[in-house]
This record gives C-alpha cells, sequence and structure tokens, in this order.
C-alpha cells in the first residue's frame, strides 16, 4: 500500500463509484452494472480497469457518447442464440444484461452464445467470468475495442487489443478464469524502458513503418504490436469476428475511438458463448475431472520454488476474497474524485 | 520443388494414403476420413500433417495402439450438444464423425457443441475449420495432445500443444481459418541454432530447472515454452478444458504418448463448437460484414511492400486451389514409402 493509499471497504467502493454514475446522469440499472463489473475487477486487483475507470465513463456519459438513460433489448434468434441492441447504453449494463440472458438460455438447453452490438467499453472479462462459473458454466467471451495495433506485416492501426476469456467452474469458486488482451506489452513499459535508456525486447513493437523494432524512441512513433506475432494479430481478427461481425457490431477500424469522440457512439461489440459441463458429464464426474486437472497443474515443481505455479485466475480470485475481507486499497486522489463526482 | 521431390495429383495420392491405411488393417471409413483430412492438410502446405503422417498411422494401426476397425459412436445430450465415444479409432475418423454431427445440430439449432473422448491424432484442424465454412458455419475446435512443454513458471511437462482453430465462413470459399498450436518455435528450430553456433531468442525455451535460456544447448536438454508466455501456458490449458475435461477425454499429463507406447490408447479428445451466422444477421448482412472485414485488413498498409498482409488461411487456401489444379510436390521416398505400404 503505497503512502498515498486509502483503504476502503468493497461495498463502500461500491456506493461511491454507483454514486458518480447516477451523479452523472447514469440509470439506476447502469450505474449498478457499473459498479458491479468495475468494484469486482478492482477486488481482483485489476486496477486498469477498476474504480479508475468511473471518472472516463462519467465524462462520456456527460458528452452523450453514451446514452445515460439507455437500455438494452434482447432479440431471441433460436433457442440457444440472441442478439442484444446495447442501444449505445453504459457497457457494464450491456455485458452484465447479455450475460445474464445467455445464462438462461444455456441453463434451458445446456448452450448458448450471445452476441452484443452498439455497446460501449464493458470493462475487464474476468467479472463476467466468475459470474458464468459461479451460475455452473463454462464460458468463452470477447470483446473488440477501438484499434491500438497494425495486423502481423502491417503498418497501419487496424486491430484493438480485443481481449478474450476463457472460463470453467470449478468446486467452492475455485474457478479457471484466463482473461488476456492481445498486445504485447503497454506503452507504459516502452515509456519507462526510453527513460532508463533500455531496448525493448524484440516482439514489443514496431517502428512507423511497420519494420520490428527494440528502439523504444522509434517503437513510441509506431505501434504496439500483438503477443505471439501472427498467432496473437490472428486471435485479435477472431475475437472480432466473433464479438463485432456475428453480433452486428462495429469492427476493426469502424469501431469509433472514445478519445478522439466524445460524443459520437462507438459501436463495440461483444460475445458470450456458454455451455454447461453438468450437462455433458453430470455435475459429479465434471467436478472430479476438473479438480484433478487443478491437481495436476498446481502440483508441477516450479522453476522458482518462491513462485509456485498458478492457474488462471487464481491470484486474482485470491485477491478478490482478501479484499472482501479486509478491504481495498486506492489512491487517495482516486477516491478524492470519486466523493466529487457523487456530491 | 527439390530435387527428389515428385509431384502427384490430389486424387492420386488421396488413393495411395488409403490404399496404405486399409492395407494397415483400417476400417474403409477410417481409412477414408484419414485420407481426406491428411491429403487436405498437405495440399494447404502443412506438411507435418500431411500424407507424412500416414506410415505413423499405419504403425499404430498395425500395433493396436489404433483400434483399426472401430467406429465412433454418437451421444446426443440437448438439441446443441453431443459427445463422441472415439472407441480408440483413428482420429480422423473420430473428428470428420463429431464435425458431420456438429454440422447437422448447428443447421437445426444455429449452434452446436460436439466434444470427443477416447479417440487420437486427427491432423490439422484446418481441414474441419474448411469444411465448416464450406457449410457456411463459424467454428472454433480445438483438440489436446500429449504434453510437450511445462506450464507458465513450472519445470516439468503439463502441457500438450493444443491447437486451437477460429474461423468463419467468406464468400467463394475464402474462409478465415485461424489454426494455432501453443507452443513457440519447434524442437527443428533450437537445433538449427546449435549447429549454426547461434542463441535462440528469448521466449523460445527453458532449461531442465524451467529457467528462461537463450542457449540451444541447455534449451534442447530443457522444454519448449508456449507461445506468448503466460498467456499461450493459459491458453493450451483452455483448450485442454475444452477438448479434454468436458468431452470426458484424457487431459494433461494422463494423455498417454504414442511413441513410449505403442499399443496403448492415448485417450486424446477434441471439441467442435459452431455457430450460423445466418441465423444471427442473415445470410446477406453477414457475407457483407465478412467482405468488409477482409477487406480492411488486406487494404492494410505494408511493412515490406513484397509481403502483402494476409488474413489467416488465405495462403493456405491460396496453395489448396493451385494444388488441385497442379498437383502437390512431395518427397520421392515418402511416396515410396506409401506405395510400398499399399502393396
Amino acid at each position: 500500500m503505497a503512502s498515498d493509499d486509502r483503504k476502503i471497504d468493497a461495498a463502500e467502493l461500491k456506493r461511491l463509484c454507483h454514486g458518480a454514475l447516477a451523479a452523472a446522469g447514469a440509470s439506476a440499472a447502469g450505474a449498478a452494472a457499473c459498479a458491479r463489473i468495475l468494484v469486482d475487477a478492482e477486488l481482483m486487483g485489476l486496477a486498469t480497469h477498476g474504480a479508475v475507470r468511473v471518472p472516463d465513463y462519467a465524462r462520456r456519459l456527460r458528452s452523450g457518447g453514451i446514452d445515460a438513460r439507455a437500455l438494452p433489448v434482447l432479440e431471441r434468434r433460436a433457442p440457444s442464440l440472441a442478439l442484444v441492441d446495447g442501444r449505445n447504453a453504459l457497457g457494464p449494463l450491456v455485458g452484465t444484461y447479455a450475460l445474464e440472458a445467455a445464462i438462461g438460455l444455456a441453463r434451458d438447453s445446456g448452450i448458448a452464445y450471445v452476441g452484443c452490438r452498439a455497446s460501449n467499453h464493458f470493462g475487464a472479462i474476468a467479472p463476467y467470468a466468475r459470474e458464468a462459473c459461479d451460475a455452473g458454466l463454462a464460458m468463452l467471451a470477447g470483446t473488440n475495442a477501438s484499434t491500438t495495433m497494425p495486423p502481423w506485416g502491417g503498418a497501419a492501426l487496424r486491430l484493438g487489443n480485443n481481449p478474450l476469456a476463457i472460463a470453467a467452474p470449478g468446486a467452492d469458486g475455485a474457478h479457471f478464469i484466463l482473461d488476456m488482451a492481445m498486445s504485447v506489452a503497454a506503452r507504459g513499459k516502452i515509456r519507462a524502458a526510453l527513460q532508463a535508456g533500455h531496448p525493448i525486447p524484440e516482439g514489443w513493437a514496431a517502428d512507423e513503418r511497420g519494420r520490428p523494432t527494440t528502439d523504444p524512441a522509434a517503437a513510441l512513433t509506431g505501434f504496439l504490436l500483438p503477443f505471439g506475432a501472427h498467432k496473437g494479430s490472428g486471435l485479435s481478427m477472431a475475437v472480432d469476428i466473433l464479438a463485432g461481425v456475428l453480433p452486428g457490431a462495429h469492427f476493426l477500424t469502424d469501431v469509433v475511438t472514445w478519445v478522439d469522440n466524445a460524443t459520437q457512439a462507438q459501436g463495440v461489440g461483444h460475445f458470450f458463448l456458454l455451455v454447461d459441463p453438468a450437462r455433458l458429464l453430470g455435475r459429479e464426474a465434471y467436478g472430479a475431472a476438473m479438480a484433478r486437472f487443478r491437481q495436476l497443474i498446481k502440483d508441477t515443481p516450479a522453476a522458482d520454488p518462491a513462485q509456485p505455479v498458478l492457474l488462471p485466475g487464481e491470484r486474482e480470485l485470491a485477491r478478490r476474497a482478501r479484499a472482501l475481507e479486509e478491504g481495498v486499497s486506492l489512491p487517495a486522489a482516486l477516491l478524492a474524485a470519486l466523493e466529487e463526482l457523487s456530491s
């Protein structure tokens, strides 16, 4: 905990985020959904997708870039297929609404795909994944985003950081939650290398002509690259097809950037694909298999004995459990800003 | 075309592969499925998953490691969910049977998950992806495999190379087909670096204690690493859950290695997840969106003007079209081996 951090109870933080969004005009449903998703990310230690986003969301509500009063609408297509017209509502409202619909469809039929169009930034996917897993369902989900990377071999922005999550329920909340974005490194790390006078590792960035570079200065006037070279590039496109093309949302360069367009709808798309493991294997056989899976990974000898091998999501869920007990530490300036926005 | 290569017509190659597998005892259905999948991979230029596998498959049929006469069995679980008991039949037979079942379910209901257990190596996923796309369906599919990598931070083999494919149909066969395995580099490339006296790039491998290394000698006594560090590691686990845990197949270290166990069933698992884009958007709107997606990527300025930006699968589908016209080049020794096996 940094010296300018303050500890705050999770419920209190949620109330504060809710208040800030409601004061910016958000509907009750919208403020509640955002507070739930952003605070859950904060509790998991995903601070870049936590309470820090509330002032951004509030600004965009006030500018009219997000429709503060809009409510998403479900369009059923088949017993296990639906689309959600987000109507440019708050992203976490569209996301939680779509996930709830998907959970209902998957409970009935064992499987569901729900795609969303006309949405906005919906936060980290891990909180949605946790909710799907708590409902006993395995989940694949993703979202597109405005462009930050070129495709592999390209020299112009075409791809968003399009995160993909794959999750599966474990006993007693010990879920498998993989939630990964497609860029190899954040711009902040490249800036730090420039200041320190160090080269950056191969594969992080390309210069302004799209050529690979290890020079942080050239990287900062150039492009971030997808992780795993052509693999991350292809995966970003694949997520954009599932989350953008299939739901009829915007995709690639058609997704409007948040920063440059304070009043224009972004047209972000998401997807949720749920499968009920109990319908395939039965609850007991699935539980036993997943427990064995978990144990085989956790029993792996560690390269560094001080750093045991973890399952995706394990660290985040442990942080969340602790934060629910002990509260969470946030920069005092952020808490002050949230308080000011609420009042 | 290398000087010891011979050009052969696709239909003739298929006949040759079929004959070699039938002579090793394969059922007519098994020999046909293998020939179809392996030759399709060969036409796409995926030579490591092409005709070169036929002698391996034949050996394993003869040793009893694969049940030459077994036929897979479908277990319906719900209108859009099914499992396939592979009964230790040839992998491509299990795979094509499961994909056909999944296509039927998805045509009826718009979506399907079909998982396979008790299967074997089923070849590359790209040929299955092409068939799903030809049927107008988007597909996610994957398979597990015996272990070749540690999980991130680990110092023992736990993860297979577990390829994942994500595909979506395009007009006139111009499909999007991403098919990627999880290791960052093949052992052959590390051997080449050792011979050339070069270090290997960071992130390719770890030494025998699981510590990252750029020394090819240490890498060869150590471990290949997943691409993208913890991301590829997590993705390999996620594919193993979808392809291994959910269908009730073996997973992680429980998948029996082919090499060490000539007579024991491997217990490999696969999954196919299909979604019908026409049921979501209508055929025309989907076609228009996918055409725009393709154009936006292909219009990206290239870093190297001689290397235009490609969509995943574009190169492979172009190779396939050419090979169907002109035939495909294979090492003369491999063709001779196939002829000997067939006779």
